[in-house]
């Protein structure tokens, strides 16, 4: 039962499935004007596509980017996942702990991520630490996750159930699901999930979170390019 | 920075609010029907809200249970509350590892916790092990917890971020949160989280998220006899 130990920095984000376009969006608001000659034509051109969208987003007119939909497939520490589920408008399904044995992946951070926080709770930020913060970081960590997963393979071998068992594996314990959201829900996401230090309403999410939220905004910027320009242009608040 | 490691085998639930009462559901019943007499004389009789309130949960007329609001303070492992939190019809602030020191309080579970999974996943039930069972299990994970806690105390005291040095920490850690949830909402928690083999919609909950259904049940049945009474007789299933 059991497996090499693997340590791992980075988390990754796929794009699974998308009906997601910024015609979406236009053929919504479309549908509160219906017979509205000047909505009506939108669609065709593309400069008035980009006017009618930036507009929907600054008045925050949020529904018509609703009607969307992208699935990701993402992998990153249970730590993560435990944020990134708060968000309630969103479909998920994750890899079980009581359904399947769980793999000894788990996260330790790289020499990129700032280990020091300084300033007060809530507007803190990072700084670097010195190599020694670093090596003990990394072996504090490497320690207790050795110990986790002995401890996990020797109550399955003694026959103990696989929920049970897994009560000892840490939150950086590698997890994977699918989440699936549609645009304005995503951009709620990522006005909380990427950090605007400085901006008029600032935003400190956890590093972790935010290298998933990046590799997000990345597809969601691909899919829908005028949608993703309007909310860059409306100060990264979601509409 | 170092505390003294404390084992738990329980769950704890204090109902801190509530606005809710079979009243409640009985008046917003009440505003589909506006003038129509039968319905409006309906709040004056004990015999026939309960008739009405059966009503409703046997014709899964749900809305009228969502005027109501009850406000629980839960302490559990962590485990318990990714399994809760995938609840979205609700409120949730939960004790954060990011904002602050987390305490060495971790679950073992007692003796009556059925540890061996018989039968397919999905659909199994549980024995009890034997006494080494349990003393491997309860070995293994004091050997876990306690090396976990010793590196996050290392990180900490190296100056370490605390959202970085907690991500060692076990998913048995305790956690604590609010909940609100309305009474629909919570039917809905209870026909999931605590079990009903053998009936038609069975349902399987890790039996520690059940621990905490089962107290916040207690809390229901009080503050709203009748729905509650409606609910058992629909067989649980939330209207
Ligand atoms: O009975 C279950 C099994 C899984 N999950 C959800 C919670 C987590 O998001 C994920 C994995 O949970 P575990 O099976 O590891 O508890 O699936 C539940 O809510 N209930
Ligand atoms: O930046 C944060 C801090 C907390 N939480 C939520 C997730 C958990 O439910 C709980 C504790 O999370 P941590 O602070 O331990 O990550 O609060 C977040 O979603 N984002």
């Amino acid at each position: 039962m059991s497996e090499t130990v693997i340590y791992r920095d980075d988390v990754s984000v796929e794009l699974v499935k998308s009906s997601a376009s910024d015609a979406d969006v236009i053929w919504a608001a479309r549908v509160s004007t219906a017979g509205e000659q000047s909505l009506d034509e939108i669609g065709e051109d593309p400069a008035r596509s980009a006017g009618l969208i930036n507009y929907l987003a600054r008045e925050r007119h949020g529904s018509p980017f609703e009607h969307t939909s992208m699935t990701f497939f993402v992998s990153a520490p249970i730590f993560v996942f435990r944020e990134f589920m708060r968000h309630r408008i969103a479909s998920y399904n994750e890899e079980s702990g009581r359904y399947r044995e769980l793999k000894p992946v788990f996260y330790i951070p790289s020499k990129e991520r700032k280990l020091i926080q300084v300033g007060k709770t809530g507007a803190y930020t990072f700084e670097d630490g010195t190599p020694e913060q670093f090596e003990i970081t990394v072996k504090a960590m490497k320690d207790a996750y050795v110990i986790a997963y002995e401890s996990y393979v020797k109550m399955l071998e003694a026959g103990v159930a696989r929920e049970v068992a897994r009560v000892v594996l840490p939150v950086a314990t590698y997890s994977s699901m699918y989440v699936t959201m549609n645009a304005r829900a995503l951009m709620n996401f990522l006005s909380l999930r990427t950090s605007r230090e400085g901006s008029h309403f600032p935003s400190y999410p956890q590093r972790e979170i935010e290298m998933v939220a990046e590799k997000m905004e990345a597809e969601f910027a691909k899919l829908m390019p005028l949608t993703y320009g309007a909310f860059e242009k409306s100060g990264r608040i979601a509409p």
